[in-house]
């Protein structure tokens, strides 16, 4: 079993595969890129992959949600939160004064902006392509420090020259499994479910309806995040995750609505939230309702009510 | 084969179940009021009745509307539109200035509100169990005049006075053909659908919700009308006439979301529109968008979309 | 000071004339129709009349509707609840074995069916314009048996055979009080709201638009009643009761909705519910939220936010 | 007249800039960061800014986005739409086969992504803070190429190796031109508004009823786009663009519900759309229509309908 990380060795995607059970004993394989990791277990050279889905502060990830939403589809097995905290890495010996130059991936930069104001205020920042990366590029002495998990210095040879870094406190990044197209894993009760909806130009109140069709069924929605297709501006899709597994009745009909009222729907995903929140179900929306009601349907068509 | 109606002989009712094309040639059987038609269908004594349930004037006909409502359940088969045209029946001799008194089923005077104020002023109206009674009553010397269908005065040997009498222009009388329960008839694509939704009292917003489930599915509503439960002023049930046919899956999928939604929802019938008329099905409520949906929803749920 | 009432003397209109504080003292004029109470109101006969507009088995009073709805306007500033308990008035003397016809308003009697097919089964029921028109008709002779209020029997000469008829408990009427136009009575906080609405043929989804606007501003319909316009089947208008008063902030900006909505819309009256119930007002929906939400509005718009 | 725009001289921002007729024979001053243009303005060292929102195929702009939905408060009083087309960049004399490195800001690599590998496959790409900053590393011998505007190449001493670069046609970037609170340029019919929503994390339904106040006054939305509010997953705001102006009935009415609605709006702005775009206003939602409702509503109030 092989997992695919956006690498190099030290990131905190690292740190979230090395959370995930599953992955315990498996290899784990560093790509330069989100794209790079996902076309690696499209190809089949991994049977899974963890990229970073989106952030308290930062938001949602586009690369990753533009893959995911357009790209040969993959599906979303499982997710991991994982607090986010940095740690301001430089070559052993380098003290505060000494640093000129802050590296790190871009969104790390506005989650340390007021502490690098504080601690820093005459350093300027380098955007790097992961804070890895950018650990590295401080161990070859091209930039003074990076912001990087604390775990990176060891890898790199590096000392922390400060902690738990970070602008706000109880940031979470949240990254999601990745596996090919595959039956879901069973619901548990505390399960997220995402879809990718195309709407149509033509059809300008289609976001109502969507929501509509999540709401008379008592589904509240965790995200929702709007993404243009590329055709213009005016053009765009919703990536949504929401409550619910694909195999419960209310969220099967939801889905066969946006599929009804969407140019296109892709389903991403039902898998087990990381927070482990059940949600309240809304009564007549049980499975055992639409059970019921289901069989009331059979019978008066059939003149046997 | 035997037909319950309104009787007694000469009734609109009579009329209404003289043109229905499967009554040719049945035994036609009158009885004193709306209940007493009904149970005789329910008891078994006929095999189908004919009542009226709306005039474009008068509104519907509560004790219709209670009785298929919270009765032993029956089923509407068929439906039948009849214009309204009244005729003033007479003694033969009578003229304009020798009447008195005018009778008639209550729903028909204010129907004739008008007319009468402008031919016979002075006449005072009487309540009768229906115009042909009042013909009857006529008859039988108690009032001078009746209003009722033309077609009433020779079975009561009497004159018409006067033809054609109606306030409004072009009002219809609906009629409907019950049967105890049976599977409906099979769709025209010119169907209307009937069902009565009992709201729990403690749901106020359950009317919007249910006017949602057809709007959400490009249903037109052709009838709502409120009825008190018994139960106390503001207890209410919903009587719904809409367009298109139980074995519709649009219609299906709304009834099952009643269904959830109400604390009771009935059945009254599938059967085809008297008018013909054939609605515009919104995109994305075909049967076929139902089909293509559910077969998604399977490959999605087993991972082979 | 005038009250015209649905007479004549004995009827339960008199006895909720009788209930109204405002009226003690006036005088009390009968009329032997709905329609001719209110026409006299109209005229300027009396300065108010009382009529029934709903009963809680029988349903709505269509005569109060629609003449409300579409006669010339008249307003609602009051309303009483009375609680429905019939009487059986006889000729001194009658015993129940005598009793062949019984006579009523057609209303009375569905609220009395059980009662009667239990203690008068082989007795006939006879229409009469008015319960109290049906005790003068007992004792002319005419008839052998009345359905009123046992307040009645003193005015015509009867006995109370029997008292508290009425098959389903604590039923109810509700009583309207009517003025010409004028200003609504001052809101107490314990209000109801009647508008009439007219929906465009053109408008299919008008009735959802209505509610809606009610709905998102947390106001609760007490009753919704569809009736014909007269200008064919499928045409009607609604009669809408709801909790506020139009001085309330929310109430005002539904009907400016409504009004944008509808082909027309008749403001009924703002009056104190009978009940006496005070409404649940959502947050975010109090005068003082409207009020504050329009001073931001002008700071946004004059750039002072 | 001073402008601030994200520099250094030669980004598309500059260019943007460029295009506004108010700002020509202004000042113009380069910025590194948006936020650092915006606190600018903010200080009062400009009159007005120039920054990107979003751009058709890499979406919207975080920081812009964060900076005015939750910084101190700005407002969008134009807007300017700028077709996208890359420019390759290099010293004099670089051919393809010489290109190991292309420099670009992180939003240029995706949008040429295809052609990068189809012309230079074997080049790394470099993060820079803007493509002028690449371009300056590749004059400084940094890297070997930028992805860049042509307009570019002469400030920097480049040639263009390649022109007209991208892998979907047509897209566009929208920059809008921000200043200090002030009242909002007068309604052209072609109106733009942005406002940003704070819902409430105790209001799960809060976006289906912000989406409401839009839909029922017929307003459609141009944008919408969650951004985490720093509180945590699950805790988003909504920037929404809308056709309109603030000064329009319809959008003041919406805006009064949103602000009732949700736990906090800012109002960002009301413009002219650079598209020229005039929306269809639905019936009932003229201002006249307002203007003639609120005069019914004080009539009615009033006793003088």
């Amino acid at each position: 079993m092989r997992y695919a990380y956006l690498g190099p060795q030290g990131t905190f995607t690292e740190a979230a595969l090395n959370s995930v059970p599953e992955a315990a004993g498996a290899e784990h394989l560093p790509y330069a890129t989100v794209p790079a990791a996902l076309d690696a277990l499209r190809r089949g050279e991994v049977e899974a992959a963890v990229v970073a889905l989106e952030n308290s502060v930062e938001g949602s990830v586009p690369t990753t949600l533009d893959e995911l939403a357009t790209g040969q589809p993959l599906q979303i097995v499982g997710e991991v939160h994982l607090p986010v905290s940095f740690a301001l890495l430089v070559r052993p010996g380098t003290t505060f004064g000494d640093i000129k130059t802050v590296a790190s991936h871009p969104h790390a930069q506005p989650q340390c902006r007021r502490w690098l104001a504080a601690h820093v205020p005459d350093a300027e920042w380098r955007a790097a392509t992961s804070n890895a990366e950018a650990a590295q590029h401080v161990a070859d002495g091209h930039y003074d420090a990076a912001l990087a998990g604390s775990f990176a210095a060891a890898r790199y040879g590096l000392s922390v020259l400060a902690e738990d870094i970070h602008d706000v406190a109880d940031a979470v990044t949240r990254f999601v499994v990745l596996r090919r197209p595959c039956p879901p894993p069973p619901p548990t009760g505390m399960d997220r479910t995402t879809v990718v909806a195309f709407i149509g130009e033509d059809h300008p109140g289609a976001l109502l309806e969507i929501l509509n069709e999540f709401s008379m069924r008592g589904i509240n929605l965790t995200l929702i995040q709007s993404r243009p297709t590329g055709q213009g501006l005016g053009s765009y899709l919703f990536w949504m995750d929401f409550e619910g597994h694909v195999a419960d009745a209310r969220v099967g009909e939801a889905l066969m609505g946006l599929r009804r009222i969407c140019a296109d729907v892709r389903f991403v995903g039902s898998y087990t939230r990381a927070d482990r929140i059940r949600p309240q179900i809304r009564r007549g929306t049980h499975d055992t309702d639409f059970t019921e009601a289901a069989a009331w349907l059979t019978a008066i068509r059939s003149g046997h009510s």
